[in-house]
């Protein structure tokens, strides 16, 4: 059995206590960020709060293990006296959606073999992708993240925008940003890449910024080179 | 039953005559574009070729009914003598993968109704999402596809890029990659963003940048301007 205390009520958080709360051997308990007073103990306190309270909410902790849960903070920024590691999760939470733990990338570190092992026994029993990912490392997929989900769903926005000036349903392009993501499992993005700047196409890059605003087109055509400039 | 003729042998018109083949109410036949003599009759000539070939393979058939396969081209484009349309998939089409066409959008044109109840008819054997969209709408969901799809697996070769220079495997962005483009199947790309940029959360996104190459930089500043512009 392992005792899990869960700081924070925020979206992961919430999310991860439902996970824990179906497995025989976790016990958990959750308790608000702004109630550091008789704090429960617990083999592993996991701090899923804002990046910039992970800190100042450390430092109230004094159970023997404290992890955060952020991609963008480095394990030393946690403020306990005690051992510390990190247990990022690489999904896209939302509040409605319930999430599908199997399928979600648990990003493990800590500062001896035995604690990693540890984090390692938990996230096998709500997922099968666990990674040993240092704190230098998890900046660098924290902003990998931010092309490939932010910039990614960016892309779409622009898309819809352009529909919507056209008067075109948004949902014609729906299977084709299926297809798009599903490609990536089976060929690199590289292999996958197609389209107009790949082919150095001039007629249709011109037709297609004749039909863009400004704004659109300086995005269009930066991209464009970038594809170019990349192969 | 409905004759069809397939002109060119790329993907679209190989993964177009293996479905074909398969409704009992069509009959198909496929010939190779730089084949024109001899032309077999059909209800519906489909040219499936390269943008830049479809003036020149049309002007060579005299066949009643003739319509192309491609989303830049407007229908006027076609030579043929006789009634002209569109026939779009708005799809990635690969050689190795199969095409799952129940989920493909078909967008149809032609110069008088009867000719687009014709499209529609075929279409719906293959497909229920069938589209009615002229030529002008038709080129901005070109220039909206090249954002949902070749924009954004750029975004995906970036990211796979980042992962490579921190010894990192890509796989682990995969499920964040696959929840991103699920989740415009529920909320617009406009609810769905998330990130540093729609947060500003300058602290995160000057640490992202010390992270990046300059070129990396650039699309990194730019697509986080445009994202905060948009909002």
């Amino acid at each position: 059995m392992i005792s899990v205390l869960i700081v924070g009520k925020g979206n992961v958080a919430n999310h991860l206590l439902k996970a824990f709360r179906w497995l025989k051997d976790i016990s958990v308990l959750q308790i608000h960020s702004r109630n550091l007073i008789n704090i429960p103990s617990a083999d592993i306190t996991i701090i899923a709060v804002s990046d910039d309270a992970i800190g100042e909410v450390s430092s109230h902790i004094t159970n023997p293990f404290v992890v955060h849960t952020s991609g963008s903070v480095s394990m030393e920024a946690l403020q306990n006296k005690t051992r510390k590691g990190v247990f990022y999760m690489l999904q896209t939470f939302s509040k409605e959606k319930p999430v599908n733990f199997q399928e979600v990338p648990f990003c493990l570190e800590a500062t001896n073999n035995d604690d990693l092992n540890t984090l390692e026994r938990l996230a096998k029993l709500l997922s099968e992708k666990t990674y040993f990912i240092n704190s230098e490392q998890r900046k660098a997929l924290h902003v990998a993240a931010v092309f490939a989900n932010n910039f990614t769903n960016h892309c779409y926005q622009i898309a819809a925008k352009i529909c919507k000036t056209h008067q075109l349903p948004f949902e014609v392009l729906h299977p084709l940003i299926q297809e798009t993501a599903l490609k990536i499992k089976v060929l690199s993005p590289k292999e996958a890449q197609t389209g107009p700047g790949i082919r150095n196409d001039q007629q249709t890059i011109q037709n297609h910024l004749h039909l863009l605003d400004s704004h659109q087109q300086e995005i269009y055509t930066i991209l464009t080179k970038s594809i170019q400039d990349g192969y």
